[in-house]
């Protein structure tokens, strides 16, 4: 079932708009074209509006929004919204200051996401309307433990039916839920978090994994956080001694661009929690 | 011939000018250093006009155009003018938006470029007011094969005329005409078009190499486009089956830093169409 | 005292705010990630303002300055002055054009800052009103070698009795310098001029070490200073002979990251002329 969520983007191809930060807009691309998506950028109010019509997905990231970039977002989720785009908000920062929580709430208040993916501060910063954090990283206190994650799975769950968005929070432990399900994903590695931009990555990624999977959305969220986390695992295991984070997001985008569905499907762990 | 315009490059390391897309700024400063020259980019409108002062090419590349440096691309480029500066126009994106078009247009009609570069669909809709499109990336309907190449190098050309310009087509099969001549050129890898940033790099080089060949500029257009494809060989060449698009991107600019004019001779693959 | 200052880096990881330029800003992402630090990036006014207080340290970059983050550069600098933070001014370009040189002027008449860290050409341009320029890298009659050492050693300490600042100017031998004691480092390799953003890799993890070690501010800019041209040394030394600057970058950030503070003091190298 995750194999063929990737088989679909493979096969569909579909182009994903992203309105995103300049720190990892590189890598954000390359690894949409490794998943087998083609990824696109404007950020200029008209011409954000009259390119997400010609794309499948729009994929949100508030990491350096500035006012014109934040009028840009609301047009062309807006529009996309029309459209029945594929459409994800990554909140990068919500929580960090009131630019970016407001911006967030704004966006989750007047548009439609089909996939919200933040780090657990984040999340909890949308959901509760609190939240501490460490910058664009997520603060400790705020993580998903074995100890917490029935809770942490309701807690999802339920800003899933609050929001009608599939929720994505990511860290140690992956959640990803509806109203109903959650899938805890436990691929990955911690050195990921010592690289910038596997979020803003795995958020370009899912949202085109959605718009290839329309028909069963929250499956393909799981998929793409899978696989982002086991790209993580085999890009880890080709590093040598001697290297560190640098080659280690070179790494990580090549196993996203051999990842085969027969990989993804055998490397995935996660269980699902009702 | 095509080696002594690297060798030019190298030797007269030219300052490029890049007002250019956020996306792949990195990489493209990296080529031009990598082939020799020196990059720099500045895009507020005084900064912009006054920076172009100081150097030899002006690289426009309107992949994240915005009102601001839309300014800063009609001040340089007419400042660049004047001075007589190597100028080249990347049209990333012509055809997906009228932002897009409409800025490519107004460029060509007030500032004349030494170099157009683009991929067949960005080039059709400029010359032809129409092509479709893929995002950023050309259609596969407008590509350039051996069923059309006849045809597609007297459309270079006559565009190449009525412009006055030097057009660089860049594909499958790369086209780089002036009114009289058209290089055919069967350099690069298909994989190449799984990276994002190959078109801009291979732009900013191009305005290196027509900046250090003043009186030879069609040739050194030509060894600009084999020297990225030959690269894309040979970095290729030196990729391992687990790695992928990231890994090669920086090998194929690793190609390019160790590129010498007797591996750009040898290696260019190229027919003249008269 | 230098592999000390590098462990107060890892043990307090300060999270740096960096107000700086798209072309290299990943890479100063990953520095700042794999000396042990946090990044985060905020360009618009009030995001820059709010963000600045929950950070440690703040690194202005004026690479691709405009009207907008010059704004930000001042509210966010003058912020982290109150809030007593690490503080440092990356003059790019000063000297390529009068927005940047003014730009970086005014900063330094508005702001104390810890740290002034740029090129010979850049320090001697904000130092003398006056210094040649090659857009970005520095001029060659600039800089510092054996036979000037000593008349450039008193010329960076007198600017930083002047401005009340530690000046760092970097080059083939890099001076560290408070109005009374001068580092002349030594570590690095010429190669390191032919990647764009070492000198702003650097910067930002300068601002992470004086953050970490705020009663001993010279020794922790030395330290830095010395880890980079170590880190430059030892990515150097894992290069292939078909590799080039791309993957040169990937191995100093990983060189960085796998850097012990007993590593460092082994390999720096460096005297203080007083």
């Amino acid at each position: 079932m995750l194999g063929s969520c990737l088989n679909n983007v493979r096969e569909k191809s579909p182009l994903v708009h992203n309105i995103t930060n300049y720190v990892t807009v590189n890598d954000v691309a390359n690894a949409i074209l490794a998943a087998g998506a083609s990824p696109i950028m404007a950020d200029e109010p008209d011409d954000a509006y009259e390119i997400t019509a010609i794309c499948n997905a729009l994929n949100i990231n508030i990491g350096t929004l500035n006012s014109r970039t934040i009028t840009s977002m609301f047009r062309a989720g807006q529009r996309a919204s029309e459209l029945g785009h594929a459409l994800l908000l990554d909140p990068v920062g919500a929580g960090a200051s009131s630019l970016r929580t407001d911006t967030a709430v704004k966006l989750m208040k007047e548009i439609k996401f089909d996939v919200i993916r933040g780090n657990a501060s984040e999340i909890k910063t949308l959901a509760l309307g609190s939240g501490t954090t460490h910058g664009v990283d997520a603060d400790k206190a705020d993580a998903v433990s074995d100890s917490n994650l029935a809770f942490m799975a309701k807690f999802v769950r339920d800003f899933a039916k609050s929001t009608g968005s599939i929720i994505a929070l990511t860290g140690a432990i992956d959640l990803v839920a509806d109203s109903e399900r959650c899938y805890a994903i436990r691929n990955g590695r911690p050195e990921m978090g010592r690289i910038t931009g596997t979020g803003c990555m795995l958020s370009g990624i899912t949202a085109a994994f959605i718009a290839a999977n329309p028909h069963n959305k929250l499956e393909a969220c799981a998929a793409a956080v899978c696989m982002m986390g086991a790209a993580g695992e085999t890009g880890y295991s080709h590093l040598k001694e001697y290297e560190g984070n640098s080659t280690y997001r070179n790494k990580i985008i090549d196993a996203i661009y051999n990842m085969t569905p027969e990989n993804l499907e055998r490397g995935a762990k996660y269980e699902v929690i009702e």
